[in-house]
């Protein structure tokens, strides 16, 4: 498995806070290089099943670079999230067992990363009160992951905003600075979502904290994994019915990648602002060959959809090989590997998150013995 | 130290619903006499600094009645609710020990009532997640407790409303359901505050226990006691000023009540509606008396407003007296003894939310193991 790290230049539309964070962000990658013991990285996903192969693009590849880097990753497996915009919670134990199945297939080492359910950690949600002290209504209803959850959730399913949806930005400043996470990776579109996590560290350390600030304020890193399309040339998604799992096999893969929609231009160019089918299937592709788009379209060229399609499926794959191997031999004992990667993860998150806890109460002063 | 039990009828302005808790709470006190170890109560304070005879004749007398009737009681000092409308928390273990010592100094026996810090309790805290999943953001600006806290914050403070105090009844609801209460007094003013935790209790059975419901929905006690006005004739309350507290000695009592209002007819009579002063003044000598205020009236009558304030002077400083000498005796090694009994508490508190977060983990299916 080859991943980039340069930040992949985008042709238009970037604004100024966009390229400033990216600039910020190829200056941590060299710091991580020179020094991955500096940073501590929270990041996660909502348990809705098994993982695809916009997931390992996405974010999944990037924390297994990051881990092999020497950086201290910590997954969140975020179930309550599960309930932030909906009723039902699914078969939870089953979606997350599928998810962390997909983890470790995808190169996540228990021994190095640690991969924890949300669930788990008491003393974590505890930090919940004191952050929602520091945040106004006005300022969460703010943040853009409430507001586009919130006409999300009002579109498709006519209700009102839950209490959960509302306080996510509490909650994931909770995450992140129980754990004391210092680097969160997010796409270019979620650079603000990082906000209310930096205002709860800011605010916290001028309210409690007299001299030397206590928490750090995370910062994001911009993950240059671009946004995976379906087959039908829409965002990949478990819920859009479009997406190819991480666990597909040979045939599944082939066929899938046989249906994927491209244009009616014959000769392949990576131009992603005109020709999004195409550009996709030649990131997807690059990425699992180890090139860049623009050099796999170089070598298809005249040759046409046919060939470029012919090409991805042999890269994916082979890419996915290892992946579905490694998923067939834990599939066997999946349940116990699984209890075991949690139990394990939560037991460290625990200790952290306690000891965030312990140092949240003799700042706050709420140590009464 | 005495306590009427009967319900005080008032002359006018009962609804309806307040007359059906009434009838409601008078059952529930026989049954209570009957078999008090069905009943867990769960109420609390504020720790914004020593107890006043406001809080007392309020809900301290009535904690203590119900302790020593033989209900399980628990009492949560409310750490992080000093911060849902403020910035500044003050000298929160200053203020925690004059409350807890007040509690000992009244009453309540630390072997039988569990006093716990809010802050102290982890697991309790979890239950907010799933919890605030369960209600909506309007229905939470809804609740009574927020609308009226909202304003004064705004009003007196200019400032917007803090994520905190939004989700208040959700705390309160993981307060009370934590560790199962299915008591909660409350004044007549207060009944619609208790209902975002019943609903919360009703909505988590329907979602997530298929037969027998999990979580009782607690029930309101409507205290018998009555507000007790400061002695400039509005409610008392410490951050007015115009409070008597439960330390202080006899000479301070006395000079307190001399300047008590009443009004100009001589004549003392009970008549809450028009002469809410002296009402007061008699409910205040007749809860130390072991007497009805309509009685004490009856006493004094013609002798008028000086004789009423000697008698109820007398009645305080005497009702007052063992609560002064415990505090005396407990002052010495308060800090150890308040340690103590939080510790305690917070220990019996932890064993009954961890088994209730336990139980909730498993109805949720948020067991990975």
């Amino acid at each position: 498995m080859t991943s980039t790290t340069a930040p992949v230049p985008e042709a238009d539309g970037e604004t100024a806070s966009v390229r400033a964070a990216r600039a910020r962000s190829a200056e941590i990658e060299q710091r991580i290089a020179r020094d991955p013991s500096m940073f501590r990285v929270l990041t996660g996903d909502r348990p809705t099943g098994a993982l695809h192969l916009g997931h390992y693009l996405g974010t999944v590849a990037n924390r297994v670079r990051l881990q092999d880097a020497g950086v201290d990753v910590i997954v969140v497996v975020a179930d309550y999230q599960v309930i932030t915009d909906r009723d039902e919670t699914g078969d939870l134990p089953a979606n997350v067992r599928e998810v962390v199945l997909d983890y470790l297939a995808a190169g996540i080492d228990p021994r190095r990363t640690t991969v924890f359910a949300h669930s788990a950690v008491a003393a974590l949600h505890q930090l919940m009160l004191p952050f929602l002290s520091l945040v106004t209504v006005a300022e969460l209803e703010r943040n853009p992951t409430v507001k586009a959850e919130s006409v999300d959730a009002a579109t498709r399913q006519g209700r009102s905003m839950s209490g959960l949806l509302l306080t996510y930005p509490v909650h994931q400043a909770a995450d992140i600075l129980a754990v004391h996470g210092n680097l969160v990776p997010v796409g270019t579109d979620q650079l603000p979502h990082l906000e209310t996590s930096r205002t709860v560290a800011r605010r916290f350390n001028q309210r409690y904290t007299a001299a030397q600030p206590y928490f750090a304020e995370p910062e994001a890193l911009l993950a240059d994994m671009p946004t995976v399309l379906g087959n039908d040339g829409a965002k990949m998604s478990t819920s859009r019915g479009n997406a190819l799992e991480l666990r597909a096999d040979e045939d599944e893969t082939a066929a899938y990648l046989r249906r994927a929609r491209t244009d009616s231009h014959r000769h392949i160019t990576f131009e992603p602002g005109s020709r999004p089918e195409v550009a996709s299937l030649l990131r997807l592709g690059a990425h699992f060959a180890g090139t860049t788009p623009e050099a796999l379209a170089d070598t298809i060229g005249a040759d046409g959809a046919g060939r470029l399609k012919e090409v991805v499926t042999e890269a994916v794959v082979e890419g996915l090989r290892p992946i579905r191997a490694r998923r067939r031999d834990l599939a066997a004992d999946g349940r116990a590997v699984v209890g075991e990667v949690l139990a394990r993860g939560a037991a460290r998150a625990t200790v952290l998150a306690e000891g965030t806890l312990a140092d949240v109460r003799e700042l706050m002063g709420t140590v009464y013995s």
